[in-house]
């Protein structure tokens, strides 16, 4: 029996393939696909920008041909031997029928990065949809696809009772926000890192950056204000808890600057988000900030150039905290379920989703996904 | 014109007298009282215990005579020379009319802890309602009255538009509860600290321990588990978020530790917080966190007296990260009033108010306080 | 060939006992030991204080018959299939002739502790020399021995070239010190944490109790304040650099906490860390304390008995952080053994040892290191 | 009495001037000065980029004409009516004949930074010797002079019994490295923030580089690594401790790359900090650092242009941490004062001591400072 999936031969060549059905090595399981979001680093991959973790010992190209499909829902259709009681991240068994998530790196567990628990740093990780080349054995690394193959050393986690997949498809991207638990206040004094209360500029209201959004509000943010220049994801960012939005279509950056300091008893929001995926983002986004706030920088997954900045004005002047935040923590996923089971409803996490396409139309599925009105955009795996 | 106010001239002797038209030094100003809190403290120093501070330089008795009520609201009356321009907190210009609340602790400004920015432990600290007397002039140092003194030197802050006197009364507790800001994780990789979907203890569930229920809730918390011994306040606690209730009338020590346990996978509650006021529950609280968990002891504002805790077991087997917490960070009301407006009607902060009674009562007010099915008790000040 | 080693059958039972060659495994090695250090765990133990854990998923006893040693140098005699490649942490090759220590402490890698990268907090953790019995096959779990095993699932580090064992031999307590940098200050206002300059009291001279004296100049402490009973043990911290020493034995507790205050503006020590072994010293640590000072309670490693405290007076009028270390991180060798080579000789680390007795004569160094004028014993292992 | 002092009156226009001697208000005091140290924000200044704090509330030019020194030591002549009981930072009694140094930024208490206990970020904060013109009575607000005024608002500390002026005049750039405290990491498990054993690289070998030298000695590093274009300067740096220096005039990046990927395992070095004082010094430095590094831009005090950096590479894909670091925190120096009386002689601070120049000769004082040769040069005030 052959497994169907979306084949990315490189810029821009997508078709759908047949590949041989797996082999199950000891501790491996397959998946039956049901969900993969589009994340802005597969249309980075999909545009011809796949240079990635430039300047790291792990600094990669996209692996043509790949499977894209990081962000993965699936119901387990089969185990290997053992991989029930040891696939499962926190130990939970496992078997047939469950619905699983997983974390698309795998680490090497042996590097510094691995040895000091900082997986998520590890220097030899290889990522599912993205550096995981289809042309290897057992080929199916990627979630655009009738079936996956969870190797015995990736991270899974089963998804709780009663969750539906389009909540849990959400789970990878809301890892990722997870860094604004990482800059949380220190101290009750304020002035440094987050506080409940706190107001929060997000550059960019894609799906990333609504899920931002998202993430602030469940954490007790004040003012969130979501910048970009579409006006449909504007509205979309409102839906979600944004309490004020700036077009940059129709602002200055001294209007928008002018706007976040009037909230913020003129002197700038305590944290700044840059989920923008271009690099003029950085400039105006420091220029937002108040002196000693947060910036994290977490929207450059990719090499999209270069930027001018001034070391005085943006950085040291104002005792700026910038975080950089490439991949996400692997132990943020069960934390990430919670909250989704909690909160996902009543935040609205669902109401990000604009798009559902079948794997087999993955082309459609990732020129509608770069349309400026698109919110996140879902590919359907599975056999139908 | 005089002034009425409840005057406790000594533990369980409370009178309403008259003072003096208060005099308005440079900076100072008079506010109307709308209404004023009863806390534990106040409890306590009606119930005979008001030695405070133990072990520390600023180590004090409750200073009878005195006028209680230290969590306070009103509207401002009168405004001394400058007061309009420099008394508020956040540099808000200040009219007859507007309402404020204050912090009660009136700090030096020059000891070292207010040098290095942490004047909530001020060693020259006095209190509204507690530490400062009503013997000395201007005398109103305390909220149930129908007028109060903000002193040039007190921390008061204008209350957002709009929003009514029952939930701006309820911010100095609620900044109380700040410290689980403080207690954020610092890192996405969990193990320490606090984080979104984290499993939280609070024992009792008194006021303090419903406003804690309330912060962990907007803060993004997983599990809340809530221990006391009445119905009616557990009840209460599942109306603000509590997911699981305890009742120390009908388990036992050892069914309390198996169901937080049962909760968290076996591990132990992320992090535990102390709001019972008895010294018993610091060695059960201890026992229900799980290792590496943060314990906050924020419900010993007063000496109540010793318990036995064993330091291998309690302390150093579990890597117990213990925060102690007294009085409250004056920084945390602009955040607290923030919170306030935007989710103080949707979490439910109202619903903790089960009593309103004029001050011209304040003995029945304290007494129905000290009864075990009263959640926040409320004076009710001001000119009738 | 046999392999003999001393072997603890029971609290005060110490035999030399004979063991068969132990078969490598694949990744595991065989080391002939050099030095093994005697720490207050193993006087506990072979006083019949075994208890363990306690509190915890892993709550344990001293696994008689085992053979004590758990701080060990050694050199490298024989290494079993792919153990040069993959044995050492940072990624070393190994090969026989290298100096080599480890970390006792063998985790599971899988629980949820271990997921988080909080190994030091396994819960299935076994520790060579305490929890490790030589009942079991290979046997050779403990230093004080002429040969020891290395599994292939422990975690051991080169010693840097030309470093001698009598240096290498205290890297493990060395790194159990290293909870003062996780004591550091968050922020450069103070208050908080540790900072350079700080004053910080040591309760307990022994070894552990200099070490930490070691440690805290390595880092730039201010004044250091010992609080021991022997005049011997006192001498040999100012030896290590403490400014000021107190006997327990000629002063009242009110003339310790009155020096403590005096030497420090009337607050109380910025940072109290706890090695004196015993539960009294809780109580008065946390008098010694200021308010917001940093308590580190890791001299508690086995269960010697409860101590009263009060939670106002000692927990929450102080405002105190107080961090609990059981075990030590295995990250922290490198960075020690980097210390060790840059500052060991300078800052005098050799001259806490007193005593270098031979396996064979083990109850002869344990009864030694029982007497109050011991510093540091070792015990030699090896082939004569 | 007239004084004379030097004042600049524009880039590049010194002479020397005599002013009216200063009446002194309630709390201020007169000081003869003893040394001021020149700074790298004196050199910029008389060449001519006066630019500060660009991009916040308080941007700024050099307020000419102003008399400049803002390192200050001096010994106390004269005290206003009660200065000798206020003006001391620490409440230290102050008399005639007392050596004491200050802060020269006087923060205004009142601004929202302040109010949070951050008046190091004062947006009204006015600094001696750059932004406080000597247009402005009592004028003596710099310390190339025979004497200076110190406000009643100023932060003033006594210097320590015995520590000659020489130690004493290095205590304000030995604050500004107290950020290096602030990096600190906050778990024994290390990948972030600073941990002793740390290796770490300075850009930059001027004055600031060598105290951060000293400061990172102190604290515990393990490599430091230098790097600068003049050979006299790295050898300075190794005579404070820097294990390896690496010069710009003889190494290409690649090779400064290469060097610093050799000591460190291939990973770069885990704390870099910008001392560098040109744009360029950005980029480099952040090639230089490893995943997870904390990046230090300390260096950038005015502004002096702008720089291309790549947000994927430099700061994304590197989750790097970076602390923009402007003033230095008034906090400091108390514990700086102790560090300098415990280490000070041991450390080596005098060694970068280069030359002393009397205020009479202050444009050879400042040319001096701008050789390459030069580390701290010192101005002699005072009257002769």
């Amino acid at each position: 029996m052959s497994v169907r999936a979306a084949v990315l031969s490189g810029p821009g060549d997508l078709s759908v393939e047949a590949f041989p059905d797996p082999g199950l090595g000891p501790g491996d399981a397959v998946v039956r696909m049901e969900l993969s979001g589009i994340c802005g680093t597969d249309k980075h991959i999909f545009s011809g920008e796949g240079h990635l973790y430039a300047g790291t010992e792990m600094e990669a190209q996209a692996a043509f041909p790949l499977i894209p499909g990081h962000e993965n829902v699936g119901v387990i259709e089969e185990l290997g031997r053992d991989a029930g009681r040891t696939l499962e991240f926190y130990g939970e068994p496992l078997s047939a029928g469950d619905r699983v998530v997983m974390c698309p790196d795998v680490v090497c567990g042996r590097c510094w990065y691995c040895r000091h628990g900082r997986m998520l740093w590890c220097v030899n990780a290889r990522c599912y949809g993205v550096t995981l080349t289809c042309a290897e054995a057992p080929h199916l690394y990627g979630g655009w696809a009738e079936r996956m193959v969870l190797r015995h050393d990736a991270f899974v986690y089963k998804v709780p009772e009663g969750m539906p997949a389009e909540l849990a498809v959400l789970v990878e991207p809301f890892v990722v926000t997870q860094v604004l638990d990482e800059a949380r206040g220190h101290s009750a004094l304020g002035g440094q890192g987050f506080r409940g209360g706190d107001t929060i500029v997000v550059q960019g209201a894609g799906a990333l950056g609504l899920i931002f959004v998202l993430r602030a509000r469940i954490m007790g943010a004040g003012d969130i204000i979501v910048v970009d220049d579409a006006p449909e994801r504007l509205a979309r960012a409102r839906g979600v808890g944004a309490s004020h939005t700036l077009s940059l279509a129709e602002t200055t950056a001294e209007e928008r600057l002018g706007t976040v300091r009037e909230l913020t008893g003129g002197r700038g929001a305590d944290v700044v988000v840059d989920c923008a995926g271009v690099p003029a983002a950085l400039p105006e986004g420091l220029e937002l900030a108040r002196k000693g706030a947060t910036y994290i920088e977490t929207g450059a997954f990719v090499d999209a150039g270069s930027v001018e900045i001034n070391p005085h004005r943006h950085l040291c002047a104002k005792s700026i905290r910038l975080i950089g935040a490439t991949n996400h923590a692997y132990t943020g996923y069960g934390p990430a379920l919670k909250l989704l089971e909690r909160y996902g409803d009543s935040a609205g996490f669902r109401s990000i989703i604009t798009h559902t396409i079948p794997f087999e139309r993955a082309e459609e599925a990732i020129t509608t996904s770069l349309r400026p009105e698109a919110g996140k955009v879902l590919v359907e795996g599975g056999v139908s």
